[in-house]
């Protein structure tokens, strides 16, 4: 069983590969999609859509995490992330990704015990979960997070260390 | 000069081409893509991008005019329109089609001629500028607007009547 979390935003999308192996986790791949504010808006939403096409083709995940968005800081940032997180969705349908949607207190109650956990105590328990040798940027932990979460609650297979 | 306006939203989503011709305008198409609640909303997105996808092969129009969008009633549905917009920009990159963006006030100052007119207003100037024989739907007439909008604004060919 192969997840991918993802966690869109118009400046950057991360995004992370986990796969339940034996009941234990292993990441496969994580990064992020970014692109300068000098490109134009629809340019950069595009790109979004053709980098997770793309990346959906090359690793064929099974399932993607998502976070449920239901708030943005104003009402101008929550139409860019609308625009990101749509083009994130239409990749997924696209690709015959099958996609799950979790709120931002169920990804945090899922990996570290509480929703109002902060980004780095998240960042933190992803990193220990999978074992990574290095600090993934705040973005691709919290997609990494949504994947494990979703591991987690689908499948029980979390929180017995990364696979080796 | 073949214009599609598009009038994005997440339930409904207007569209309408019109051609330039020898100064004068004609409408060629105009309807709207809609879906039903009871479809999950990833879906809803990702049908708005595959039907405007496909009726861009369809018409290969030269250009699109879409609202610039900067507020909403309220940050849900701001996000929910997002999706909607980001969905159809995705389709017209994707399909080599040339994006302009108007504010609702440059839409409507070049429809009726003052930014403050409400949506009938500007449904009954497409209509008249266009010489429709039935009354469109707010949806589809605000998507008109729009393609009238960009063509008045870059090549000055409006408001000379229909073309017969």
């Amino acid at each position: 069983m192969l997840v991918l979390g993802v966690d869109p935003g118009s400046r950057i999308t991360g995004f992370g590969f986990v796969r339940s192996e034996n009941n234990r986790l292993k990441c496969i791949d994580y990064g992020h999609i970014g692109s300068s504010g000098a490109v134009p808006f629809y340019r950069r939403i595009h790109n979004i859509f053709e980098e997770m096409a793309s990346l959906m083709a090359r690793y064929q995940p099974d399932q993607m995490a998502i976070e449920d968005v239901f708030y943005a800081k104003n009402v101008k940032s929550s139409l860019k992330l609308g625009h990101a997180r749509g083009a994130v969705l239409i990749a997924a349908v696209h690709c015959g990704v099958e996609i799950f949607e979790y709120s931002p207190l169920e990804i945090k109650k899922a990996l570290v015990g509480y929703g109002r956990a902060d980004k780095e105590q998240v960042r933190a328990m992803v990193r220990t979960i999978l074992g990574l040798r290095s600090m993934p940027n705040l973005d691709t932990s919290d997609a990494l997070a949504a994947a494990i979460c979703h591991i987690n609650s689908r499948y029980a297979a979390v929180f017995r260390g990364p696979a080796r």
